[in-house]
């Protein structure tokens, strides 16, 4: 018969417990709204657009919403340091281009998300849908949601 | 007398355990070397400075090397779209100065920094410690920090 204590044993140890808390929190949880620019911006206006937008990341995409590079605060902070006029330097010039952006989906794990942002050393993913054309960008997620993550683990039941 | 089972009742629940793990990260374990300017340094100089060094936070001390201001990537950024000379600005007059720096001990957790950093909007606190001077800068915590944290949730024997 069972033992007539107040509990169960679930099999589990507080490690594998921790483990399932990570295996539950989704990209799609936490992701915030992207903001997107036409590659044809110049950059003094890219820069201004990040500060009305409150972002350090702005996707950049071609005439068909399809994703083509991604500009960081770091990016237009080099540019702006150079010699040319903002105003006259399109952002296709600076950006990072595909293929070489790290994305994610929006059934990715936020600790996979997390592991990526530490391994390529960067601040920020597109979280991408695929379609014919390519890839459009339906969110994103920066260390600030990986921080709303891990501040979560502390208040949340699981 | 005890059940013959594999195991103990601990009297903790999987949620407690998560709690235990995340009360044992410190801020000592997880940050990173500060970079610290002289006050009176051109905006132009402090940028150059944050890509020599490679950081989004340049911490700004006095002659006496107390804390007297943070100069975020952003403030940079949003000074090089204004009309002055970038190498004619001083850093002391974009810079968040003191009362107004969020500021944390060596001693504090992980999850109470990652906790200010998304009340206060910001991306990177100094460590510091108390002199008699003022505070001395001895590190720095980033969201990266908090992200690398993060992912040594997933790795780590808790």
């Amino acid at each position: 018969a069972r033992p007539r204590v107040g509990y169960f044993y679930s099999g589990r140890s507080g490690t594998q417990l921790l483990t399932d808390s990570l295996n539950h929190i989704f990209v799609k949880d936490y992701q915030s709204i992207p903001v997107v620019v036409n590659e044809s911006i110049s950059v003094y206006d890219a820069i201004v657009m990040m500060f009305l937008e409150d972002v350090g990341t702005l996707f950049v995409v071609d005439k068909q919403s399809v994703l083509v590079g991604v500009l960081s605060r770091k990016d237009l902070l080099r540019a702006s340091i150079g010699k040319q006029e903002l105003s006259s330097i399109p952002v296709n010039v600076i950006m990072t281009r595909m293929p070489n952006i790290t994305m994610c989906t929006k059934e990715d794990l936020m600790i996979d998300v997390a592991k990526k942002l530490i391994d390529k050393q960067i601040d920020s993913l597109p979280v991408v849908k695929e379609t014919e054309k390519g890839y459009e960008v339906i969110g994103r997620i920066t260390k600030t949601n990986i921080t709303k993550a891990f501040v979560a683990l502390a208040d949340e039941k699981f």
